[in-house]
């Protein structure tokens, strides 16, 4: 009957399962450090409607899964979200659809069984599996860029509530965050995640912008043009104002040297690059 | 041409404008302590591929009618997002939607012109316009509850990675995030967040719950079924798990009495509760 | 020698153990929900310059401590830190000083078993015992207040750098952090938590500020008036600056009534309160 | 008259004003990225007293100094906070004590104008100066390290509550604040920040640990041994628990290989290390 309440979307799983892998060739160490996060969905009315748990993984023994599973080879966060992901859905007949999500944090070595974390920069993926169809979406997230130079902003339109003043040279600053969709999973992961950061960064050091949106353009392009494996990828980046201070006021000059850096607000860029002819795939994110 | 590389769905704006709006009536004054994020998309081609802005409202000019808007009455958040919006998307040719999202900080009054800001919970709304079509999303975050008993967990699949007991009486423990969209925009918005809000809490409080599923549910289902201007709501639940501490090698029994309130990893519910036949709308979140 | 390297002042201890006590009275509970850091110090130079752990109280012990005494009764916070610093300074020897600090969250109740937490404000206290002296600084965090009006600023220096306008009006707001010592450890803690938060309030509310400072110092000394059981209080009260904005450009009045509240840079005022002739403590903080 | 309320301690001033610095020359640029923070103690009873203002140097005065400061040179941020708290307590006879705090953000280049930062590291600095004295303490904070063996922890006292097994092999992590006090301002700044910086990286990889306060010790002392200039350093190293998680519920082995990394609570390693004979200086932190 139309307007009846009824169940629709839902999945549930364990979330940001905190993992650390040591690989030990004698006294030579090397370490694999990922957030796991499990997200099924299925065959769960009952869960919901009545509390019939019958149905139901708990989500504790996702997490003990991803523990059991941290004990074999990993290799890169892709391969382990997908040996996860075809766990859940193929053991599990009430699982219809797993997604796992990574990320995972880069240390470099101090030594030859200590490390250094490197940075904000999160390496991520997102695998959605179910048995006909599996995704791999990969990604960066907290890589802070910014030039000083090279960067302009005018021709826009003027209304009534305008008071920006163009400019020929400005700061641009962000914090990417980008992901990509692959094409299948016959991917070398761990090259075309290099690859594809190394476009990125190239790009946005290397091109002169008119606006936020060109930049982001240019380094989606980037990416697809150097990855033939990757079919798409949207990148979000937050203009972080820098403001040239007015120093007039103390009888100083200030030839784009002195800057603000605010927090917000902040713009917000968002955009899609991607293939022509590629059919879309809004369940892959 | 199918592989040629192309700009996919995009938007762009000023997000997190923060506005505090004092209403003054001789010496008793109110405020209105707002989050503002404005998203427009559009015919903006041009500034992504070759930098072209003569078709962008800049992010501050966006800030900037923020501000001057907030200066006549503001009514409820979503009066508010629904006049920036239809604005946007009124105003400029190229601007084809706009999407405005708010979020409300609480405050009680300390006197007749000093307030309390009172507690996590922000009051949330999405608005979606377009010429032809404007959609409300509104919402709550924020709402830390628990319960420490009426909460049971048994009767799911067991497997060789299960090692969860199975439980009568447990701790349930969550920060509600809530969404709901409603049929139209002829609304008595401050009545159905109240009445929202209180049937997420008291169906919370009363419900004995076999699942955190079944809870998200029932709570959902509350909502529908005292408010009909809204047709479908959206509820992620984290599990904060409380674990039942093991006295015994202390020489004490723990009858359901101390806990250890644990950070990550944890459950996370997500569900959707709608009246059966409302069409999708999945840009409206 | 002079100029030897030694070891300094040193302590260590289990940090922010998260417990949660629930008490029964049939169908009517109650919790306390409180993150508990414990910091010992005394005769411990061996594990620093030897790592002989002879004299060190593991801090896994700590955590266990601090369940374990959660299955007694536990009185108001100050309570339940003195009770667990004189355990660990009265039952080790090498242990000559411990300070436990804790946290307290408030909860409303929304039925017989069931809460909603209430807000940002956290109750504090640190208590600091040796064999022969006990401390106990108690306090609030996370109060965040503002007033309308009856805030002034003027009367300051003027330099070559300065470009700030007097105002007889704006709109004053704070995330207050206050803590205060007690004379000694015979006091009603929970009333003379009730009755500083009160004064606080409402002596920010009532006060007609001539400056951020004038307002701290008139709500220190509220607090030493009413409640003699303090003899000194520390406040910290950020100036979360809201600027009023300009509207003029779009031929708009601004008679003190849209804010921008700008997150950084803040103004920072701390300020002690305190009874004369009262010797300082400084250990106690 | 003893118990007469008085005002105690005091500072104010402006805190996080983040600023920008770009040095150009021609298309080659360098930047300083910095977050400054300066709070004044002095004169200033009547402020707090009765609202006169005469004294006082406004927070929002103290922010344009920075600014103003920032278009000269800057050289390291020892040098910028010593110029900065000079000035204050030089042009002011009410500012008895001039405190300068910054962190600063290191970035790398991708390009003759193009920047990454580069992690979580930040280098720090208070400057505290008076007419009569100056002290400079420096450090470093965000410097996140584990060792994934050469860590033991045994030996350790037991009682009713202790439960932890004692280990030969275990994870050791933590997330590194250390500061150190300068002997006087005639210091290569910048060379004893990376000397100092690096003994604490190797000495943590290079220790074979027998608890985490022999590692703060022995990086303590490598510093000190390495940096004459150098009077004090403090340490503060959160245990940040790696757990060995158990496989055997799941037919598994886990030799020290995955381990589940846990937030709360942890550990907390605080100590000193100092050349004898050195007074104190608490005022200096």
């Amino acid at each position: 009957m139309s307007g009846e309440i009824v169940l629709g979307d839902n999945q549930y799983g364990k979330a940001e399962t905190h993992v650390v892998r040591v690989f030990k060739r004698g006294d030579t160490h090397d370490i694999k450090d990922m957030n796991v996060s499990v997200a099924l969905a299925g065959d769960f009315a009952g869960a919901h409607l009545t509390g019939d748990n019958s149905n139901v993984v708990p989500t504790d023994t996702q997490k003990n899964t991803v523990f059991a599973f941290a004990a074999d080879e990993i290799g890169e966060i892709e391969d382990f979200a997908l040996r996860l992901a075809r766990h859940f859905v193929g053991d599990f007949e009430t699982v219809h659809r797993a997604r796992v999500a990574i990320e995972e944090f880069a240390w470099s070595g101090l030594g030859e069984h200590a490390f250094e974390r490197t940075g904000e920069v999160r390496r991520l993926t997102t695998v959605s599996h179910t048995a006909g169809a599996t995704s791999v979406v990969s990604g960066i997230t907290g890589l802070v860029v910014q030039k000083t130079t090279d960067s302009e902003f005018h021709g826009y339109i003027k209304d009534r509530y305008t008071t920006l003043a163009e400019t020929r040279d400005r700061i641009m600053a962000t914090s990417l965050a980008a992901r990509w969709r692959y094409r299948d999973t016959g991917v070398d992961w761990a090259r075309c995640y290099e690859e594809a950061t190394r476009q990125l960064k190239q790009t946005f050091a290397a091109h002169h912008s008119l606006s936020l949106q060109q930049t982001l353009y240019e380094m989606g392009k980037a990416v697809l043009v150097a990855c033939e494996e990757i079919v798409e990828i949207r990148l979000s980046m937050p203009n972080k104002h820098h403001f040239t201070v007015d120093l007039k006021p103390f009888g100083l000059e200030n030839p784009q040297e002195v800057f603000y850096a605010a927090d917000r607000p902040y713009g917000l860029i968002e955009g899609t690059v991607k293939r022509d002819g590629v059919p879309d795939a809004p369940e892959a994110w």
